[in-house]
């Protein structure tokens, strides 16, 4: 196909397929002429992860360069290219400091939940370090986690993480496993998100607005 | 107690208490002397519910204003305040345009979803907005949510939400419960967003790596 319906199936904008073509995170077409080319869908496969990585997940070139060369090298399992590809969207952060004494109660709370609940995990994943920066938060706004909330949000987090693996297409390329893989976790992460406070609005409502609906306030939502 | 005191007890420094005096977000103290203040428990319990708007929910000073004027409005309810409070900060986002055919579809979804739920909500609320955003861009990407995904997304949510309503203590002082919603709020969305990335880790690794330990895949993580 043509550069034009390359655009239009993919939905990404001439201007900007030449842009990935220049920085060469899509690879050339074949030449037709001096200044026409032609793709194929190896090209288009590619084209949907590149714009997922740099649009959705926002992911720098240099993060995006990596991803993909871990796609090409067949060397990399699956899982392995899963993981690097969530990588990518996430900022380097320091794993937190442990002259704080919250931050090490933190991460002692994080390492054992994690090992009660059994996750096979990278060693040094910056999610974790995320989970502790938060729990410490918590502590140093004066409103320390209990295990009861930190157990209902991992095994929330485990509900919807399965719902995601799920809908994964094992018989896929390794371009559709990983692209899709960016894109539900950074826009079902705003879904979520969403959902969580609209829920939160209706617990509310249920717990102090007793008198417009009492028989609609079911068990569970006071103590 | 001075100004030192409040500080101390309030783990916030003395120069950003000054700061909000000046910006009237906290009230005088008593004066002793033509320099020197006393503060009390309720100057204590505002500067807590200050330091949450301004520094943890990130809200811009007008509305930290406007949610202490709600606070302190005895005809504002507790559920009432509550809802504002989240809204205090979530940036006002215009309502998605409904000349995408892509995006009113969305926007039925969401309708459909919520009025599947029962959720008690206000007609406007941004976080539909945010959920109908989040549909439409999946369909955009070529990944259409699911109902499935939906329904286990907003389950979750519900799971997650009614635990950080249950955990309010319904005893407390106004500016406790709004400083509450906002910390756990702002602060548990970070750990939620970590929590389900570590189980989409977990979830790919029993998927993909079943050769090292196959007994400990659980059912349900392949259709």
């Amino acid at each position: 196909m043509r550069i034009s319906e390359l655009s239009r199936r993919s939905g990404v904008p001439v201007a900007t397929i030449k842009y990935y073509l220049r920085e060469g995170l899509l690879p050339k077409g074949e030449a037709t002429s001096s200044t026409q080319a032609v793709y194929g869908e190896t090209h288009l496969r590619r084209l949907r992860l590149v714009r997922a990585l740099v649009e959705v997940a926002d992911a720098p070139l240099a993060k995006v360069r990596a991803a993909l060369e871990a796609i090409d090298d067949p060397d990399t399992d699956v899982h392995t290219l899963l993981g690097s590809a969530q990588h990518t969207f996430h900022p380097d952060v320091p794993e937190p400091g442990t002259d704080d004494p919250g931050v090490r109660d933190a991460e002692e709370r994080t390492d054992a939940l994690l090992a009660e609940l059994g996750w096979r995990l990278i060693p040094h994943s910056p999610f974790k370090s995320e989970l502790t920066r938060a729990i410490a938060a918590m502590g140093r706004l004066g409103r320390p986690v209990t295990d009861e909330m930190l157990r209902t949000y991992a095994a929330a987090a485990r509900t919807v993480a399965e719902q995601d693996v799920r809908a994964l297409d094992p018989a896929g390329s390794r371009e559709d496993m990983v692209e899709y893989a960016v894109v539900v976790s950074a826009v079902m992460e705003r879904a979520l998100t969403a959902l969580r406070l609209l829920a939160q609005e209706d617990a509310s409502a249920r717990l102090f607005d007793r008198g417009r609906c009492p028989e609609k306030r079911p068990p569970g939502t006071r103590e």
